[in-house]
């Protein structure tokens, strides 16, 4: 087999492997739902409808009624019985408050006879949202903040406390009915209270972490908002149980088991990778320049979620960025190839999941003229790897548990 | 052992290994002086005053004249028969330029019953100059490459235009002697026309490549400097025979050697490492974050040299800052720590010559009130490890072969 469909394989597999299906199954087989009369349906994230989907399988129609907030391209096919709507992510969009507001009406006024199935995955942070403030002041402090690089916690401990659903509140508003959350993680560590902003948990962020990120990014906000940023969030819900489904685990583990299938001594450096995305690239390619007078197979597997540094206009993702920055000395490398990309298909806001280089890449991109530094200075990634057939390109997943970077050194 | 004590005698150790004595008299011990009427030295370097020292030992008073030129408080007594003079590092000044002229002056006029022995470490490009230009514009131009962010290679291609000794240079004044070129390198790779500036080696680098980085940077210069960057330097020298010796390889593998006699399994994962310092700290503690559950103590080796991202104005040095990094992560895992040490001594304009940090260094910085990221943002890591006593003061140490960082988890 080539080098390229060595990665191919390792990728393929590892994604099917983070798939929530079988775990949603497992989750709702065991559970009691006799004496309930709603058992309503809420997923919201990237792979709400795969979770929907296996939901539907296992319950049919012991489910009442559901809604799915999905991101757009994101819905996959009718699922029988339940409402599926497309929204804007990673910046939310007036589609996000209108189908979260159907969701708030769906699960208003319920009793302790009642149940919440709430099927929670990556990017529910965006898709699932009911500002306290207008929906152009919101888009402004996210996209303010994004521009500046906020990591996720940053981003998530101000929008719980401009929302009326995040940080708990959504458990606030079904009680006094039981809510069974099942979460598939996309953040390092499983944090509960971050994962799509918490809207069934506890939230461990104070009103002064957020005061001190408004101060940190120079946030100018609206009286509204400054008030928002006061209220404190539920610190304790009685009516929820959360269990956690998939990690980034399951797609090391994966990839580690694949690569020793096909032949290669394989090692996992690191679960929670969370550098810039373009420095571990290089950190990377140090490392295969440096096994280069190995005899055996090698690969080495990382998980984890870099960050892009925004010093230009392009458009690309991290996992292209990791992929093009290795490059010049993957070039280097005889045999050798390095790929990176995000489980839920999308990186970045591109149609491309990721990004995948090898020995010839750079010659490649000499021919077209492309010079690797300058590129990525313009966070130009996507246009480069494309125009050496570089993309690594999925489509939307159905899972989302951070990303999967593998560099392999075949011999 | 405690964990710090098994770190410090890994780096000492390392140290020792990497030291050009005895390399430097296995080369001087072989070589033919039967019939030469002047053998003259000329040392250049972090480490000229001990490669003299060695050299002295070897060949004695058979060693006609000579010239050393090392770092401030870098001459570490006097050499019988030779002149020592100190001069500025990282950014050259007049008494580089004295002492190179009286450099000149020694090896002018020269035949071929002549040999110049010459010994080259890292620092030499400061430390070996006479510029084509006024000291004040060299140092200009220097100063806005660096501050820029620009690599050393980069720096050179630059500074051997500039220049009367670089590119080559040198060794066309001493012709016809035969020069015979020991090389004690810090780059990586041993670029032998990069070390110093190559004055005894071929000029691979061009006047294209040099207007290149000029736009690159935006540099503004004087008519003379740019009539400089157009001359062309010798691409061919047939009077000089080069060797290397001691490279960063040796570093580690001392290190390693060194782990696994102190019960560590240990790995080297690059000798090549060239990322931004902060990110590699961040890289390698998420590498400890999943090796936590590890029952057999780990050391992972790196050898290279990490850039610093300018974007405070604080103190500090690229090993210093892999250290702070890491030290949020790390402080989540028992028994670890993560040291990264320049083998010269020195890290940045600092008395340090690296930093240690461990599980409790977090909690010591916070008592202190000092957050890392932010000291980082000001790169005034400097500050924060000698807070905490995690600053690694060697003074110098008589060798300069790129930097070692090492990440124990001790079990």
């Amino acid at each position: 087999m080539s080098l390229y469909s060595d990665a191919k394989t390792i990728w393929e597999n590892a994604i099917k492997a983070a798939l929530p299906d079988q775990a949603v199954q497992k989750e709702l087989m065991n559970l009691d739902l006799g004496a309930k009369k709603k058992v309503l349906l809420v997923a919201i994230g990237k792979a709400a409808w795969q979770m929907s989907k296996a939901a539907l399988e296992t319950l049919g129609d012991k489910i009442t009624d559901g809604i799915v907030i999905t991101k757009y391209d994101h819905n996959l096919g009718e699922l029988p019985g339940l409402k599926v709507y497309e929204a804007g992510h990673p910046v939310l969009d007036q589609a996000t408050i209108e189908a979260t507001d159907q969701a708030l009406k769906l699960t208003k006024n319920l009793t302790s006879d009642d149940v919440v199935l709430f099927l929670v995955s990556g990017g529910g942070s965006a898709l699932f949202e009911k500002p306290q403030i207008e929906l152009s002041e919101l888009q402004d402090i996210t996209e303010q903040m994004l521009a500046q690089g906020s990591d996720i916690v940053e981003l998530n401990t101000i929008r719980k406390r401009l929302s009326l659903v995040k940080g708990g509140k959504f458990a606030k508003h079904c009680a006094p009915a039981q809510i069974k959350t099942i979460v598939l993680s996309d953040i390092i560590g499983d944090p509960l209270d971050m994962i799509a902003s918490g809207p069934a948990y506890p939230d461990s962020s104070t009103s002064a972490d957020a005061f001190a990120i408004q101060e940190k990014y120079g946030l100018v906000l609206s009286k509204k908002a400054e008030k928002s940023l006061a209220q404190e969030t539920p610190k304790v819900l009685d009516n929820v149980n959360t269990v956690v489904i998939g990690s980034v685990s399951q797609l090391c583990n994966s990839a580690k088991e694949t690569a020793e299938k096909l032949g290669y001594k394989a090692q996992i450096l690191t679960s929670s990778l969370s550098c810039i995305a373009r420095e571990a690239g290089s950190f990377l390619a140090s490392v295969a320049e440096y096994y280069q007078t190995t005899n055996k197979s090698l690969a080495f597997i990382l998980g984890g979620e870099t960050v892009v540094e925004i010093t230009g206009v392009g458009k690309g993702g991290r996992n292209q960025e990791i992929a093009l920055a290795a490059s010049k000395i993957i070039a280097k490398c005889k045999q050798t190839c390095l790929f990176s990309i995000g489980s839920d298909g999308t990186d970045g806001p591109t149609d491309a999941a990721g990004g995948y280089v090898d020995t010839d890449t750079l010659a490649k991109l000499q021919e077209k003229a492309i010079e690797p530094r300058s590129v990525l200075d313009n966070n130009d990634s996507h246009r480069a790897l494309k125009a050496v057939g570089g993309l690594i390109v999925t489509g939307p997943t159905g899972t989302n548990v951070n990303d999967l970077t593998v560099l392999l050194i075949k011999r």
